[in-house]
């Protein structure tokens, strides 16, 4: 290898189809990362005992650095293999391979790449956790607007009881907030920082990686070398809590689907489309779009988990370079999944008359009458179950509401004698709902209490992904302005 | 459905097809479980105001249920659709039908089905950590043995820099150590009791769910009824972790079977088999059958991600009943994956002598040569990367190992005149390793270091998942207990 | 290793965790199989040089495998590793090693396991291929008697297009038709016989592994030994077929699950669930199950594809012993969940007067007024479809059924004069069906047509499939006949 | 939508996350056959009754869509929601409204992008066809020049017996000869056009769609509309076969690399790299990449699947314009890692020396000595492989080769007095492969058989493969010269 990090030429097969592609790609998606990461490296490089004497070529070195940040990224050449070499030519050009030198000490490609991509995993897990923030609000406020509209709720495809639509919303935001807090925990154990674990054991020059973790945004470095440059499990665990993340919402987004595809709710304009053939269509198709980066998601994770399968535990394109493409297309389809999604929340509106009539139609609180002859006459539940079957089979017969079922309904059903009132109210799904507030039931009260306490976790949770992104973010722009102004 | 609960008849691809087999398995892994939150479901019951004057029965029913613990769960019959309501039929036969009716109030299969599942998962989260406390040891033992074993590590498939056999199984503990934070994660997230939840809204009776969520050994009840038995993903969370597990898994393994492919590691005699054809035989299928397991535990992860993609939020077959019989293949091939590489972690030993003479034998050190070149005659880094390279290339060439080079082999290579001393001293892999001795090297003083912090990070995870286990086993002991003496 | 096979103690996590489940298994689902494949090549081996003048030890041996069949499978013991040599053991029992030793010239487990593992693929391919055919009958009965109730079909979630349930019947019937050819293809790769391959490289004796092919109702042998031992591609493809086979289903699944769930398709009683608390239930539960199959099914294949991934390709544990439990039940859960989605299209009824109702209240007829105002005023289609969509949005408005527009109304949006029955007929869900004859169209016709053919090919299919079983079952029957009468 | 078929403004969200990301990608790779389809269905249109008279304004149109061919793809726009409403606008602005109103008569987006997707999905299927046979072909190459040289094989990783590199490399092409049978059924079933079926109905103008299907070079329309638009297994089944294609890879490229990484597989230079930090480093990469390329087409696969999971079967976005940017990433994928095993297997040189060492330092040949004792002194075969064993022990235990046993070792190990003649045939590497000269064995001239019939087979691929491309382009050229030269 020259100098400048030249070599080939290589095959086209791998110059062009691995080679060009991953450059191209680095260049879109890690260039300021990798200038990042390389003033890092440089300036703990500088403060060794070996640099004394040499301020100024290392000064002009990270200025030539800083620089290349307004530059466009390096493209594909002849002989070089990666983004970072071609950085390096670029360098060298500008100072001199002499200078350049002190860049390569105690620095491999490993740990470069490796701090690259878990601090552009961290970026995309910080993006995915503000988006859930998002979401999680509109949920939220929906649910909020919807704690007493009742909604007929199905179980295995048919109806079965009466709940409200924020008693539904609120069990689809715990289980975000669920996936809030394993997005935390990846987040948590991607903050570690791999640089000056070189190629695999580090170096024998006292590069302080303590420092360099701090000016990275990092709470610490990677306790063992090998580990900094191998494991590559934070990535994996991060596809992974997607793939958790991206089917629980294959579910919400089945059931908006479901209501829009019903007509109970309502998408605005600009988030459905018409046909070119069939003037009528109203097409949901924001829904369908997120439930195929939500599908698509789930598949990434297989990919990635595809590609640390039975491999050696060692620094590996595997796990490395050849992983961010499919990671990062992952993690695309899951931010538009996510804001489609959260649009839809946001804009959709459901039906409150469609929603009033189905209740009104309903015999789903049938239950309830059961319960009602158990407490009203002790009745055994099995036996007032019956009785309730009997009356529902009764009344759907005569094609009659089960909810205008009178008194003589309920004896004829071989029920007792409840009164006219009673019956009615134990048939009513207004009633239904209000009876069962209990902790966790749909009664608005109960929805409610678990909505103020769900708002106050979900304000700490923004808290904690801002504090995250502030110290990163101040981090780096500490990096790049030091960089700039003073160098050294 | 009869006061008993017995339906059908059902076409058999379904009575046999489906009912059975899932019966047959409910009875094998649920039972002791199931009788569990009946009980705990039950005292429930018994403290309603609608009980009162009914505790003799509901004393009977309770002993009834205890008496179950000693008989062979019921197998399937015609008109049962499942282990409860086989359970239900055998306890009407018991103590009759009005007896048996208090069990039903307020119960839906949903709830009670939903926390047997979260409670047995929840057993297999804690099976886990302990194997992977186990597991740990006895990596951390070998580490120990192997703080000053000089190995040559590989990267991309070829020899790359001297460490140390404890470095490198350090490195496999540090993934460890993450896959147990992943482990408890998810364990935590499945604290939370779904009993009480009924068909999906609760009941209309004041049950107390902090009560039977307390008698059960979970942290809380689950805050919204319908994701209570709707949700499941705290299974798909366990499956996700145990997936990022076995992947990490694989990788270790990978290179257990590596070194015992060369005879670097020997396995002992329990874990090896020999050949029905070829008399030299010693296979180390321990470790390929633990690698067969890892990679079953990451294909069952897909079909449970399969299983609730896609669908509604609602309670379902797919993540409930239907989703059992993987979820526990899953975690029974990951026991038994885990079991096997602690047997052989435990029993395996590194062949000293081999990895002594491939230490000898290496050109591995030309690393360090180079940063030697650096620090003691400022050549700049490339240039003594150059040097290095072409005194490796040299010394090939002569059919000569690298640590035997003199200085006027490097001369030859374009380098400057290193002392003889100092040159064997560079091309010294015990060197190598001793002077990278920064926070994560290989040099003894290091690795030792980060081994004391993760003992006493692991000793802390031990407590932690003993902790959970009390907490659990004496709360269902109570529960077992109390029912068997002082019923009611 | 002991004459009789015996070896061991092994370790209790290798011969409980791994030999005596694998042990288990393989006694219930390949006993008669092992049995076969031993059989057939002692037969081989009874006509070597070799074995000239030990004829009588030789049919003792072959008439003691015989009686096994009769046996329970032996079952685990210690230092037995498996099935083959707790048989060798009670084989060594009843005629003595001496004789015994016939059976293992130029045997290896590498083989007889490879051959009786794709005696079961084969096997459940054939299963799989006759439940295939069986359901494309249910499907073709469905559509025929389909030919002309209009059903409205959705695209993108939303009603689209008038057509009859034939119709989209016939379009699930022709994807179950590639289906077919895929399983026949993959069946056909399966039809290559391993035995004779012995550990990798065959043997020195001159067995003639044409015939042991044909005894055991092959095509063929595999053509190099090594590719007979090592490959298992065959099971890989199977389950892959089936992975495609189960999401087709799961479309097909959905959509039954879906007219289930509003009532216009109605399962008989004894494919429905009721509930434990909820007394107006009628659960369509078949098909969730059989949901749940498919997604079992999926997923079971990407265990498949896991096992085969990142291995050496030789003999191994990951395509032959370990990877049999998953790939069988894999095609447990396909076999479960034909067999539910075969009782329901038998079983199920559409119910006709809802389809009526939904087909006359329908505004999906707007295409065809377009196309006609084209035809009959000579409209550019983008005028057109604009003129329908206005008189769609007229309707709506008005809360009037598209249907029931007059010429007025089409005038009022800005289309020509057309007669009020040349509005009607354009408007009207029959016509626009019976006008779309094309090939491939819904007008009873075109599918009548697409319907003949099918069956046609149908017909072959079953041909196939039965004479593949045929060959392969009178193969095994003369195996096992001549062996009890004739020994030798 | 207005005549040119603007719409919205949609949100950003959707305009910018789903519509135009899609449209970059549909304009890169399939501008050209979207032209193709859309000139096939204008030919049939003109070709209607109701295109009489109006030749003239059609043959601008068709001109006006050849021209388009020469021009950059129309970029994303406000209101333009895909390419294919891109290329409309574009028409319309030179041709006029009126004339594009014949393009859009029964034609639906749905029918044009699911032939659009298909032909794509067939190049791609030729395209991996040619790369098979190309892959073949070097297989093949390697194998021949292997025949005599001998390999020790390995099982459950460890040296088994030995084998030759010809009879190892031809198991690898077996495995390849299926997975091109594979593909060409998966590619049979591709061969079915979808257009005419507009939005799933088809039309009511009787267009030819035997012609159009001709004219795109398919050899057939698909016999159902609603199939036609909404199945999409044809790429759900090649997308499997590659994962099945991908996995077989993965077992050639693992063996491979491990010949590289120890010494005994050369790679050219132009497919190794250098280290940035390690002198002595040159790495195999291009196994690696090509590792790392196969295991992302298995994921992919599993992507396709849960796109098409538990969805409607109807015409979607998960199957059809969702599908097709993860759909051509596994193939990019496949192309990539295919390249890069043919360059590696034609510039590829296994070091005979090295090999020739293995053979001579191994002790697999055991079985054969106790095959020997079989056949010379009639030993049974467990007591043979016992003295095998005994004599394999023996040499070890006493550090010499097994190959070097002389008569009185193998008496001192139980056996019988072998010449020492006869013991040093039966011990050579050489003899071994020899006598194995059965159907399928290593024997030269049983491999060199093998390699006969498989090259006439290849050829016959090779046909097949260039075949069905020279139709596809033939008719391809047609359409498109026809529209430049003679329009209408």
């Amino acid at each position: 290898m020259s100098p400048s990090g030249t070599q080939g030429p290589w095959h086209p097969s791998y110059a062009d189809g691995v080679m060009a592609a991953d450059q191209r790609f680095a260049a879109r998606a890690f260039h300021a990362t990798f200038l990042d990461v390389l003033t890092a490296h440089l300036r703990c490089v500088a403060r060794l005992d070996v640099a004394r004497g040499h301020e100024d070529a290392i000064a002009t070195l990270d200025a030539a650095i800083q620089a290349e940040r307004d530059r466009p990224p390096p493209a594909p050449a002849p002989g070089v293999p990666d983004l970072y070499f071609g950085l390096q030519r670029r360098l060298e050009e500008a100072v001199g391979a002499d200078a350049l030198a002190w860049l390569r000490l105690g620095l491999s490609r490993n740990d470069l790449d490796m701090t690259v991509y878990v601090m552009a995993a961290r970026q995309r897990a910080l993006t995915v956790a503000r988006k859930l923030g998002t979401l999680q609000d509109a949920l939220l406020l929906q649910a909020e607007d919807g704690l007493e509209t009742i909604v007929i709720a199905r179980t295995h495809h048919q109806p079965a009881q009466p709940s409200t639509l924020g008693h539904r919303l609120m069990a689809a935001a715990a289980v975000l907030e669920r996936d809030q807090q394993r997005l935390l925990g990846a987040l948590q154990r991607l903050d570690r920082c791999p640089l000056g674990a070189a190629a695999l054991t580090g170096s024998s020059y006292p590069l302080d990686r303590e420092a360099s973790a701090r000016a990275l945004g990092f709470a610490t470095p990677v306790e063992n070398t090998l580990d900094a440059v191998a494991s590559g499990d934070g990535q994996l665990e991060l596809a992974s809590v997607a793939q958790v993340l991206a089917t629980d919402l294959s579910r919400l987004t089945h059931d908006l689907l479901r209501d829009a595809e019903d007509g109970r709710l309502h998408l605005p304009d600009d988030l459905v489309q018409g046909s070119s053939i069939m003037p009528q269509k109203r097409n949901p198709v924001a829904l369908e779009h997120a439930r195929t980066r939500f599908s698509r998601v789930a598949g990434g994770a297989g990919a990635l988990t595809l590609l640390s399968h039975n491999i050696p535990h060692t620094d590996l394109n595997d796990v490395g370079t050849d992983a961010q493409e499919p990671f990062h297309a992952l993690f695309d389809a899951l931010d538009a999944g996510l804001d489609l999604l959260v649009a839809c929340l946001q804009g959709g509106r459901w039906d409150q008359a469609r929603l009033a009539a189905d209740a009104a139609a309903s015999d789903t609180t049938a239950t309830e009458l059961a319960d009602e002859l158990v407490r009203s006459f002790g009745l055994p539940f099995p036996k007032a179950h019956q009785v309730a079957a009997a009356l529902v089979a009764r009344m759907a017969e005569r094609g009659r509401p089960l909810q205008q079922a009178d008194p003589d309904d309920l004896v004829a059903a071989g029920g007792p004698a409840l009164s006219a009132e009673a019956l009615s109210e134990a048939l009513s799904p207004d009633a239904f709902v209000a009876r069962r507030r209990g902790l966790g039931g749909p009664a608005p009260e109960s929805v409610r209490a678990h909505l103020q306490r769900l708002r106050e976790r979900s304000a700490a949770y923004h808290v904690v992904v801002a504090e995250a992104a502030t110290r990163i973010d101040s981090a780096l722009r500490d990096l790049r302005t030091r960089g700039k102004d003073v160098p050294g």
